[in-house]
């Protein structure tokens, strides 16, 4: 049989869910990868161009934006970040699948630019575990931690927007949810049947 | 989280495919469970009404289809045969996932009688392939071969209408991808979302 296209998944969830460690265990499956972020933030030592990030100017990086050429992107703090939407369509049809481990706001741009991508919700057991979660990681001051308590109760009412969700109890669970998740993406019918038909003909 | 309801699975390919045989591996899970058929056909000696089947009167099984109570039927040579569409809502609500094993054509009236049912199209490698198969069968002629031949070609047309698709080269890979398509449905965001939500508020 030919070679399916890949698929867009959207990987998110609020903050302090887990995103990270169970988007870095799928990338360890041979068909994923990440996209690769443009930015005008400066490289750092070590980074490299076209692997880490697109390193653009801010002139570059509006010309984009301009052209629409952004699944989503974001200032923050002084630096442009954008996903470039050609670049993942390059991969796509190559077959590989892209994971996109991004925050709300930005997965709703996504979706909004890309219907066809596959939303993936993540969710804490509880709030009062993300909770101890946040405080856990001794990163965030009390006031901080309860603003992002605050932010995922909003983000998780928006869980209609999304195809599927996952509960990240046990994180290993959670990563053989979203693979199955992604196998099950494989296995269904498309729009178009015709390349499938022709197999048998 | 509260218990989330079970789903209707219709396994369903041109005959020789192996449905059989993949349906058994998915039995097995602790979630899923056969639906049972009602039938005019008499109870053979160890079968067990309500188990095996409804062992119904012709009668009682016309007064069914009038109510509408069948997700499908079909007569074969003399007898009766139905998928009662109570007896699945029942063990539906108790979480339970109901497996139907069924030919195509039974397939479409059950997404007719329920379109929230999940579609699961079995496809063999090649139609050498499952022309191999069934004379390795040894149960049908020639001519009843070149006939299911025919009518798998007519079947595989129609796989627009499923959800999914698996391809039966391997068994071991295809039970885990049909396990994966269950898995990921049990991650799909429901239409009514509140019930998730309430547990965040």
């Amino acid at each position: 049989m030919s070679r399916k296209p890949g698929k867009l998944y959207v990987i998110t969830g609020p903050s302090g869910t887990g995103k990270g460690c169970i988007c870095k265990e799928i990338l360890k499956e041979i068909d994923n990868e990440f996209s690769v972020s443009m930015t005008t933030r400066p490289a750092r030592e070590g980074e490299v161009h076209g692997k880490d990030y697109y390193f653009v100017s801010e002139e570059e990086f509006l010309a984009n934006v301009e052209k629409g050429n952004f699944l989503e992107h974001a200032r923050v703090f002084d630096n442009l970040y954008g996903t470039p939407k050609d670049m993942v369509m390059k991969q796509l049809v190559k077959g590989r699948n892209i994971i996109l481990d991004i925050d709300v706001q930005g997965a709703l741009q996504v979706k909004k630019a890309m219907p066809e991508a596959i939303m993936i919700f993540l969710l804490p057991p509880s709030l009062d575990e993300l909770r101890r979660r946040l405080e856990g990681r001794a990163t965030d001051s009390q006031d901080v931690i309860e603003k992002r308590l605050g932010q995922a109760l909003n983000e998780i009412k928006l869980i209609g927007e999304y195809d599927y969700y996952v509960v990240n109890d046990d994180i290993e669970k959670a990563v053989s949810e979203v693979k199955s998740i992604m196998t099950a993406e494989k296995c269904r019918v498309p729009d178009k049947v015709t390349e499938i038909i022709k197999n048998y003909e």
